[in-house]
């Protein structure tokens, strides 16, 4: 029997695309001799829908594509995710689905009975948990059909106050007792450079002990913040990757169940995890790029400052969409350095993309003449550093609405943290490339972009970070230095420890205090910040929702 | 048996004021001879504490309070919400836990059963549902102690494909097999004005069906977006009101068990809700005192264009702040009508309250100049009108600045909901005061602000709504009439109806489908909005999600 596996990049609420891309696969997979095609979680409305879920029409349509999509079904049956409306009179409105459809129609289905909700994750804000655990008989095999989070009901949390078990059941054990040939799991696992180990160990783990083979089918592409790392994975019954689909591309794979039964592991070179800095550099260039495919726009405009964070965007950005469609904006100021706008002109000649200069000092001495009676005896301070911030903002959004160009944010997860930027000036944008990449691996990823030439200038590189906004202003005047105010990030945010257990080399208890303070204060600064690409296990945005008004 | 109802107004994270206040609250009853004293749910944290739930030293805070106070509980008994630690090896992390306190110690807790996960909640995402269903034996009664949402098994929703049971279990019931004399219910209930009424059904008919008087204790006061509307209500086992604390307002009232049993319904006049526009009056005024009281800050800045938006919120932070706190900023521009400088003044002068004019014509030619050689051969659009926009945000954040005022956006529902505004121009602000409140509902408000005397000049309410920023422009240019833009808008997003069952008079389909057009595509503009003061089922915000790139 041949199984096929479809990796594929769908777009929330288009169903005329998603069907058209699931019908081509399970056309490509007829022509391949395949029994059964496997797509992803939720592959009809794309993942995540959100609250597009709370509108019928919206169930309705699902409903449709999915009748549609069974007709297809002839000669070859197909694994499908869909949300369904739950009949029963109590309970969440839907269920999270996996149906099989054969013969033309709906043969059997499956509801996920493990509905995460932490994090980024909201389903049971939608959902109802399955409490059915059947397999499922298909040309003489028993298939265990799982979705996503159903596996995973042991896992490891970066915050170790949280429960590796989550959930007081365990599908892949209740379905064990029905003796399954395979695991099949459909899933929309979002990328977290820290968790691509972790989640080759759930499917490894439940395939060991369960000794089962186990097929995972994820989708890939980017929706908003999200990005989905493909990675579709086939396991052996002793626990080894036989397969492994592509990181962020789509791909189409069909196989034996000799070949899964068989149980030879496949070799290192096409089932091991890249790096997490090259893996970090494909997510955010697929969530560019998907950002732009699936909004229907072409363009970007980046605001270029010669400093790295900029430098990394458009070379990010150059990559995604194409030099043709980013442009870039230099605007220096008196308080620029001589060398910003010459590092800056170097990138965007080396990357051929076109580039204009608007030196913002006139804007910015007219709106001190304007503020002049409203601030006569009082001192220059952060006020005037926001004005010049803003109008570079101005400048950018203009360019942005007359040319049909989204501004896309150039701001860290460091300086996002400590709330060193400004609202409405720097921390403008249609998306936020690196809002999740600290400073320290901003550094990793530039070093990662010039791997075989100098591309982003050495200068920009080597330099003393500043934000150029007074005379000799440096970060660190303000800030810790990158490295001591990483980790203290990282252990904060990410491991959510508290103060006293945050150490590390050149740590003190001080400095913890002064940025947890600054991390605490700046929460309204995020709230208005543009979404940002997910790359690790906690992301300022939806995955982390703090209250605005706390005193903590 | 006296008992005693706190409705109090608690501050998230800020343990030493939540336990004063508790603690003078337990004085107070004391002093009054009560039995016991009835707090709110969560009211250690404050609510929502949000993802502060997930750090273990929040929690430890908590835990260390609830000791704390269990001292203070001699000679009187308290129920207070805060969360605990479920220490069972799977689940969620936390319960959210109602404790008696008494002789110094914690009697007895019950664990919250029904989670709301919809809208604005998320406590699935942090609690495990409790499963016991016990009364607790106190001074000869028995009480049956439920959490908010553990009496709303069965509810209205707006949108009617909501399921009205979202739970298979229904804890009332579950301790009605107790017996128990009293249901005591502690909530936390953000203000809806839509929902005022089915909240009292809502106890009404828990006390009728099973003919046991109960006692709600709801919290007041407002936490970034949700506004607590108090109106803790005790009713009798003939399902009447016997009384009703005070609508956002702190109150603290003793009574006795005779009271209750007797079965005496209040007067109308005590026990009546007030009428939307009151509410919503009520509510807005107390988000913004409260937004500032817990941020610390207590200046604001607003900028007052002569329209009546800004109008209404200039009135409602005067009430909300003193006049000595709000100034305002009159922009006007080449575009602007002669009588948007005068009207404007005649409020500030009104009010008294400090206001400085800057007209922006300067800046504005400015950048016109600047862009010149990029925007050499193009039209005039969209663009120059948000550089006008943009150049007012950057003038009042620069006084926000200089001065430690929070910019109050002005941006009502209907010009939101369609993107009718400029990001990081008119849609700055720290706090949207009237972004859930629509136009025609801004236009009550007003006439209610004039309900004795005119404050809001005549003019500004009856002229053509403009923003402004081209010659003669006027709202209707762009936008259907607001009474048909709000019908359209109300069906949409508070009742979800889908595009062919919104209807009404003036209604046509074209004008639908326009419209949701408008409020799709805007989704990124409010995804980067300031927090908007919820006063509705469905306000922009947590409570709503949208996929920024769904082709929907």
């Amino acid at each position: 029997m041949k199984i096929t596996i479809a990796q594929q990049n769908y777009h929330i609420g288009n169903f005329p695309r998603n069907k058209t891309l699931i019908c081509n696969a399970i056309e490509e997979a007829k022509s391949q001799g395949s029994d059964l095609v496997i797509f992803s979680e939720l592959c009809i409305p794309g993942y995540p829908p959100l609250d597009l879920l709370d509108r019928i029409d919206f169930i309705e349509k699902c409903t449709q594509t999915v009748d549609e999509i069974a007709k297809e079904c002839k000669g070859i049956a197909a694994i499908i995710g869909s949300p369904v409306i739950n009949r029963n009179p109590e309970g969440k409105k839907l269920f999270n689905t996996a149906y099989l459809l054969s013969e033309g129609k709906i043969l059997f289905s499956v509801n996920k009975a493990l509905l995460p909700t932490y994090d980024i994750f909201d389903e049971y804000r939608y959902f109802e948990p399955g409490n059915q655990f059947e397999v499922i008989p298909f040309r003489g095999l028993r298939l265990a059909l799982t979705i996503c989070e159903d596996v995973w009901d042991e896992q490891p949390f970066d915050n170790e106050f949280e429960k590796q078990r989550l959930y007081s059941v365990s599908p892949v054990r209740e379905l064990m007792k029905h003796k399954p040939d395979i695991i099949i799991n459909i899933s929309a696992s979002p990328f977290s450079h820290t968790k691509t180990h972790a989640r080759d160990n759930i499917f490894i783990s439940k395939s060991k002990k369960y000794k089962v083979p186990l097929i995972n089918v994820n989708q890939t592409g980017a929706n908003t913040e999200l990005i989905f790392n493909g990675s579709s994975l086939l396991v052996n019954a002793n626990g080894q990757i036989v397969s492994r689909l592509p990181f962020f591309d789509e791909a189409i794979k069909t196989f034996t169940t000799d070949e899964l039964f068989s149980g030879i592991a496949g070799d290192a070179d096409t089932v091991q995890i890249p790096g997490p800095v090259e893996l970090i550099h494909k997510a955010l260039v697929t969530g560019i790029r998907d950002y732009f495919a699936k909004t229907n726009f072409r363009k970007c405009i980046i605001g270029l400052s010669g400093g790295i964070d900029s430098a990394l965007v458009l070379c990010l950005a150059v990559e995604a969409l194409g030099n043709e469609n980013v442009r870039a904006l230099l605007m220096p100021s008196r308080f620029s350095s001589e060398t910003s706008v010459t590092d800056a002109e170097v990138l965007a000649r080396r990357l051929d993309i076109l580039y204009d200069i608007i030196n913002i000092d006139k804007a910015f001495s007219t709106f001190e003449k304007e503020l002049e009676p409203l601030f006569r005896g009082t001192q220059k301070d952060v006020t005037e550093e926001n004005i010049q911030a803003r109008i570079r903002a101005i400048l950018l959004m203009a360019v942005s609405n007359k040319y049909g160009c989204i501004l896309l944010n150039t701001s860290n997860k460091s300086e996002v943290s400590v709330g060193y930027g400004t609202l409405y000036g720097d921390m403008a944008g249609g998306l936020s490339v690196i809002g999740d990449v600290y400073k320290s691996e901003v550094y990793k990823l530039a070093d990662y972009i010039n791997r075989e030439k100098e591309i982003i200038p050495h200068n920009t590189i080597t330099k003393l970070p500043s934000a150029e906004l007074r005379p000799g202003q440096l970060d660190t005047d303000t800030l810790p230095e990158y490295k001591i105010l990483d980790s203290i990030l990282y252990q904060y945010i990410e491991l959510q420890k508290p103060a006293e257990r945050i150490t590390g080399e050149g740590i003190d208890r001080a400095t913890v205090d002064s940025v947890i303070r600054m991390i605490n204060y700046n929460e309204f600064k995020r709230y208005q910040a543009p979404p940002v690409l997910r790359v690790s296990s906690k992301s300022f945005g939806d995955g982390r929702r703090m209250p605005l008004v706390a005193r903590y």
